[in-house]
This record gives structure tokens, sequence and C-alpha cells, in this order.
């Protein structure tokens, strides 16, 4: 093969990573750039180029690379483009594939950031050899990649999978989510949702717990999982309320595409089994008879910094 | 063609109808029987290959068949079987599409009724042409086929497509579903969920209306319609409130998987725009804005009769 390696670009909202991969989904280089440094387009796409030549160049220059893949918010499949992302520096629709191809030299294709993760997951990760999946996301958002009979599900327009936005709360009282919609699952299973549940259950309750000591606006998943496993019980309840919403959630999500397997990935896994019983019991308490303990709930098991890497990567060599 | 024609088979918890469809869609001769007279499958199968080949043979008989397609409730696309339906007089796991096969000597699919009917809508109805879309079907229960590139969505065991069984009430005091859950969908955009929103109105309004002259446990979507017709402010309120919990669930749906157009069909289609337009607004009121406005929500235009004998049929083609 004369082109053995491809590129996979992992755009977040604050760090642009990028990795060239080989065949056997080995992450062989990595380089980074901060993504809100650039408020042009042309010039992060200019800066991305020569931070990624400096890294490519050691390894045989673009002529041993196949293609390019990015993974980006609001990232769409079909258009190529990134979409009027909330939270990167440009407005509007960017042309983001087109730039990255002609700047390369190489085939781009880009997907939103959850795809990418769930693309990595199915050919290097936990969901490997599986056709039918759903990876969900839970970091800054709620995130989610659908893989129906080994494919990813785009849907009509390319924007599919916005599992985030479902609701969990149909009443005039539910959470504000960032979209602006009311009661989705993103408004309580992302970081931000959980540091919310805290203050919520924090303010109604008495209990001693460490969990006071901290500041409520920036309490974190993982202070409560420290919590919890220091025995502390407003921590443990905490997390039964929010993998409870979870799990009614992806029990609707089963109903959808009856998957083998449902991957968590993101900063409230590292919970662990605090997070993940009440999500599988809420699940199977939700589930009608046919999948009761049939779908399995698994974490996903490759690195963080590598699974939207590798899955971005994956596209180019399609 | 030697063999220009299939057989597709709708087997309903009343009737079981069979008919011959040529390549254009045309269902070009029918029968039927009784489901429920048969408590042995065995029986079924012989009956129903009696009646049929009765209508076959003017045609030129089995030579020309090509194949045999079943829509029935619980079918599983990947078994061929019938599972636990709770409405057929046949208990456990039922070899639908091997007994079929044998007694009529062609190849026979079997699928769920719902996935049927989308089936027939994708190559013969409203959704002629499309690759993403959603069909619902509003009968005595609610049903669902999801189309996802051009194909069935069946999932990991052949199951997928529940949409009657995703959740629209996550509080406790939700409707009991016939499936054991509490506030799914199916218990308030069915017939019988008519019904009983139908009867909590009642219970609760001093309004007057026609509807307190019917027998509450009886009343149908239809009944509702002519009410509404005639300025019944009852009846367009029972409207209003099932049409927006199913708008707001097919904005779950719509972040799913992202369809083109969503297809809904059945019984309480027949109040048009008094059930429409709730449906509508609810959607768009719960989508993200990249949807607001863009998904089309659409009856089906195939008569109910033929809706799933040519769905089925289309299996028989595969």
């Amino acid at each position: 093969m004369d082109k053995p390696y491809v590129l996979g670009l992992d755009l977040g909202g604050t760090n642009s990573v990028l990795g060239i991969v080989d065949a056997r989904g080995h992450v062989i280089a990595r380089t980074s750039i901060k993504t809100q440094q650039y408020t042009d387009i042309n010039d992060y796409v200019e800066a991305l180029y020569t931070e990624a030549i400096k890294i490519i160049e050691p390894v045989g220059g673009m002529d041993v690379i196949r293609g390019l893949g990015a993974g980006a918010p609001d990232g769409n499949y079909y258009t190529g483009n990134i979409e009027f992302a909330p939270n990167l520096p440009w407005k509007g629709i960017v042309p983001f594939a087109q730039l990255l191809s002609e700047k390369f030299g190489v085939p781009c294709t880009v997907t939103n950031d959850a795809n990418a993760a769930a693309m990595g997951e199915m050919m290097y990760g936990a969901a490997r050899g599986m056709k039918n999946f759903i990876m969900i996301t839970l970091g800054t958002g709620v995130g989610s990649g659908i893989i129906i009979d080994g494919k990813m599900v785009y849907g009509h327009d390319g924007f599919a999978g916005e599992l985030g936005h479902t609701k969990i709360d149909h009443t005039e009282n539910a959470r504000l989510c960032g979209c602006g919609q009311r009661g989705c699952i993103e408004a309580y299973a992302s970081a931000t949702g959980v540091a919310r549940t805290a203050r919520e259950i924090l303010a109604k309750t008495t209990k001693k717990t460490v969990l006071r000591d901290l500041n409520p606006e920036e309490i974190t998943s993982y202070d409560v999982f420290k919590a919890a496993e220091q025995g502390d019980e407003v921590a443990k309840e905490i997390f039964d309320y929010t993998g409870n919403l979870l799990g009614q959630k992806l029990a609707d999500f089963v109903a959808f595409s009856a998957p083998e397997a449902i991957v968590m990935f993101g900063g409230l896994t590292k919970a662990g089994h605090w997070i993940m019983d009440p999500v599988v019991k809420a699940l199977n308490d939700n589930v009608m008879p046919i999948w009761k303990n049939k779908v399995k709930v698994m974490f996903s098991d490759l690195k963080e910094a590598d699974a939207a890497v590798l899955g971005a990567s994956a596209l180019a060599w399609e």
C-alpha cells in the first residue's frame, strides 16, 4: 500500500487534535492547535496544516496520506460543512471539507464529533464487530452516533442522531436546554446537567455531604464520583437521579433501532458503576419484555483522546 | 418475466387478507379468511392455501407466483417466526415463513404488520422515492416502520421500530399500556387511547357535547371527527390533546433518524386536519431549530385495505 496512513481530526470547542493513523488503528503521531485562537476559518486551516506537516514529513510527507477525516460539532457528512456551530468561533455555514481538501491536497470527509466517536468504537473499540449499536457521548453536551446494519445513520439531511435533544420531561417545568427546548436529556445527563442536579439536590437536602465544600456551579461527575466512593449518600443520589433519567431515555432508543449494545463515552462514564447501575436498572425497567436484560450497556474502551481521532480517521479509509 | 406475480398476506387479528400483486403494484385479485377461526396454525395455513389457490389458478397457478410476503403482528423478518403475538390465536413461537413456504412451494418472507405498511408506502404510496421516512400506524395499537437509506430498519434482533412503546409521560401516574409499561404513546394515540382521553375529558368538563350520547368505552376517532366537524368543542379538545402528545413524540423520532417525512396511517388519520394540525404544531414546537418546518407530515395515500398487502408483497420481489 503506497499510501499507508490517514489523518484523523478531532475538532473540539477548545482543542483541535490531529493524528496520523495506520491501518491497524494506531495513532502513530499527533499534534494539536487551540481552536478558539482562530476567528477566521482560513487562519485555522493554515495553522492546522502548518502543525500537521511537522508530524507528516517524518513519516513520508503528504504522499503517504490517503485522506483526512474530521469530526466536528455540527459537522455534516453530506455537505462537508460545519453548520451554525454554537461552540465554535466561525459563524454560519463553513465549507470545512472543501477548505481542508484544498489545503492538504487529499480527499476530506466531515462528520459530527459524536458520529466520529461511534465510528472509532465500531472499528477499534468496545463495539468492534457489532452491526447495530448506539453510542452516547456524555460530555459538555449529550451527543450520539447510531449504527444500523454496520452503517452510520445520517438521515435525510445528515443531522440524524441528535439523541441529546430527545425529551425526558414533557412537563412545563422541565429544564431548559441549550438548544432552546425544554426537557432534553442533555439538560440532565451532561456535565452541566449533573452540576445542576447537584445544586438542586444540595438545596433540598440537609444531609451532610462533602459536595457542599465545592463551588456548586463547577461540580463535575468526577467530583461526585469521588464523593460516592467515600460513601457520600448525596453523591449516590445524584448518580441515581441522573442514571434513572438516562436509562429511561435509552429504553426509547432501544424501541427505535433494537441495538445489540449501547456504548457510553465521556466524562460521566468516569463515575463507573455509580452511574452504570441506575442506567441499566432504568433501561430494563422501561423496555418491552422482548428486550429486558438483552441489550448490552457498556463504557467505551477507547482512550477519550483517541476515540474521536480514530473515528474521524476511519472516514478517510472509505 | 415467467413469474410475473407475488402474493402479499396481511395477517390481522381479525382478518387475513391475501392478494395477488403484479409488478406495478396492482392487487389483481384478493381473498380472505378469518384469522381467529383457526386455533391450530396448521389448520390456518391449510385454509389459507385452499382459498388462495382459488384466485391463483385463474391467473396461471403457482407457476406464475414468484414468492409470498407476509405482514403479521410480531412477525420477525430475521427468523421468519411470529413470536408471542398477544392478539393471535397461536401461542409461543410460530415458524410462520417455513410453514407457508412448505405449503405454497415458493420462498416466503415475514415482517411485522407496521413494517409491511411502510414497505407498501415506500413502493407504492405517499413515500414513493423517499429513502428516509417513518411510518406510524395509528390503529388498535400504535406501530411503526422505519426506513433509513431506503432500507427497513430491523435492528439486531429483528424487532426494531416499536415506536408505539416509547414514552410520552415519565411520571408515576402515566397511563398503563398493554405492554405492561406506563406512559407509552400507544396508550394515548391508539384507538383505545383516544377513547380513554374522551372519557377523561368528558369526566372533567361540563361543556355540552354530542359525545356524551355515545358509549364512552366505544368512542372512536371517527366519532370524535364527526363531532369536531359539527363544531363540537370537546371533540376538538380530544384531538388537540392527542395530537399534541403524538407530535411531541414525533419530535424525538426526528432527532433519531432525521427523516424526510413522517407518514401516518390507520384509524386516527380519518380525523383529517383535526389531528394533523396539532401533530404538526407540536412536532415543530419540539424539534431543534434545524428541523423546524422541514419535516413533512402526511397521511398515507394507500387504501388501508391495500397498504399491508402491497407492502408484504414487496418483500417477495426481493
